[in-house]
């Protein structure tokens, strides 16, 4: 019979249900606003509701549900607690509200990166490899593990905060709070601050008049558009980036040893500007054999990530008995 | 039935075989000097034969045959290549000539890192973890990575190479070529290098007396043999490769979430001097959630550790079945 996987993503600006089959299509979805000011009790009525409905206008059963969510969060008791982009969500039972509305399927819940690295794994630009690490670089980064053909969720659901490992011991501090985080080195913002500060010494650069002429504003974004029209100091500043970049996937490959590197976000849109300098500084941090078996390459699924991570965590749910 | 297993262990100095039970014991052992300068066709002729002999005074039968040995190696294949400390010994097919003395029982070989995690996960300081992480601080500094209850090896055998991850991206060269390494900063030979290059600004230090007053003679042993005898320039040497030390784990900590680290040779013979700054630097570095379910312990298996670890090879080689 074909099995039919309900995926829920929780975000922050929306949050979304999709109906979907075990070949990564998606067959139906619905979206609404998350407008998180309205807090957890009311976000979580319409959403279970958005759902039920969804799932009702279905031509079949639901085999299972899949709730992809900001972390941290903890996979055994199903809760989430208070992720950075959901103010107020403490210690919020999403797994047992949604087995109210769907009692007879199991129902499993996990952090966004793990489910998007499952997601690529399953459908992507993972397919078929046996050790893999996703890595999104966006305004975090974040990651997720799949080591011998699985998703890897560590102790307490942390494993893959790949983005908080000290590539600068004295580097600035990041948004988690620590020193010198890879995150505060090479995310979006970190990106833009770094051209911000670095423009003190170099006014007039055409990254200004793409900003609208007011540095403050430069974002991410602006840095990549200038680059790609050719503005060598945009071009130097994601190349710094690419660097501390390079040397987090080189420690990577140093401890995990992955056939695979999927990078997410930043090296989908500008890879051109960012891979040959995050590649040459692996080349250079991490070891000819092991370098040798891995491949670092843009992440695949485009608009799809998201409906499709939490699809993913549903077949993850079901096992592979379930689809028999 | 007894299941009896036969470890090797080959080093650069000595090897040894060994017969022990699934629940750790030794029951009997030999050994012999390496004789590295003899070449790999004479020394696996006189070790095959040792451990035939050994084998056949044992009670009973071998159930499986482990063998530990310095990597770079390939545990599909089977082939050592070209380890530090075995020159010449290039594409050497061990577990083939082990197979040929014992054709009858599964034969294993593994990296000794990899084999003495196993071995300190089965019968150690890592009994009843899920995750646990191995680090040796010797000579060099390796390690080995038990997740989710299981040997994780990587996509070439390469996984668990903790001590090539950068912390100092402008720090010292690494006897691995690479700039910065953890072990570049905090192994045996790295904090003599660290102390004998302080001592430029600092003459007269009671570590040189120690040392038998030639601050080129100075190695990690009079390090320590000086911090516990309370000089302040040794103890604040231990703390900084502590402090390195600290970031590397919590590195780990923020990729892999374990629920245990655990410390091999410096942290056995001197954790009270450098396991403060280890634990304090990792408070710092590491995020809350994931440290606070983190413990940092010294190994136990102490000199038996290299017979165990070619032992917990010879029983991973067995499986759950083949105890039944």
């Amino acid at each position: 019979m074909h099995v039919r996987l309900l995926g829920v993503d929780i975000g922050g600006t929306k949050c979304a249900a999709a109906i979907g089959c075990p070949d990564g299509t998606i067959e139906a979805r619905s979206e609404m606003p998350t407008e998180p000011h309205t807090g957890p009790d009311a976000i979580t009525r319409r959403l279970t509701l958005m759902a039920k409905n969804l799932a009702a206008s279905a031509p079949g059963p639901i085999g299972a549900v899949g709730i992809s969510c900001g972390g941290p969060l903890d996979t055994q008791t199903g809760m989430i607690h208070s992720p950075p982009n959901l103010p107020g969500w403490e210690a919020v039972p999403i797994r047992s509200m949604f087995e109210e509305v769907f009692p007879d399927v199991p129902v499993a819940v996990e952090n966004d990166a793990n489910a998007t690295a499952l997601a690529e794994w399953r459908w992507g630009a993972g397919v078929g490899a046996r050790n893999m690490v996703y890595l999104t670089q966006g305004t975090g980064i974040g990651g997720g593990l799949i080591l011998d053909g699985r998703l890897y969720r560590g102790t307490n659901d942390l494993a893959g905060e790949v983005g908080h490992q000290t590539i600068l011991p004295e580097g600035p501090i990041c948004a988690c709070g620590k020193r010198g985080c890879l995150e505060a080195l090479a995310s979006g913002p970190s990106i833009a601050r770094l051209a911000r500060e670095s423009l003190h010494y170099r006014r007039g650069a055409r990254l200004v008049e793409i900003a609208g002429g007011t540095p403050a504003d430069i974002t991410a974004k602006h840095v990549i558009e200038a680059a790609r029209e050719g503005d060598p100091f945009s071009k130097a500043i994601l190349e710094e980036a690419g660097t501390y970049l390079g040397i987090g996937l080189a420690n990577i490959i140093q401890i995990l040893n992955p056939e695979l590197i999927v990078l997410g976000t930043i090296a989908v849109h500008a890879g051109d500007l960012i891979l040959e300098s995050v590649r040459k500084t692996v080349a250079e941090r991490a070891w000819e054999r092991a370098w040798s078996v891995c491949r670092i390459v843009p992440a695949q699924l485009g608009d799809r990530a998201q409906d499709l991570a939490a699809i993913a965590i549903a077949l993850d749910a079901i096992g592979p008995a379930g689809l028999s």
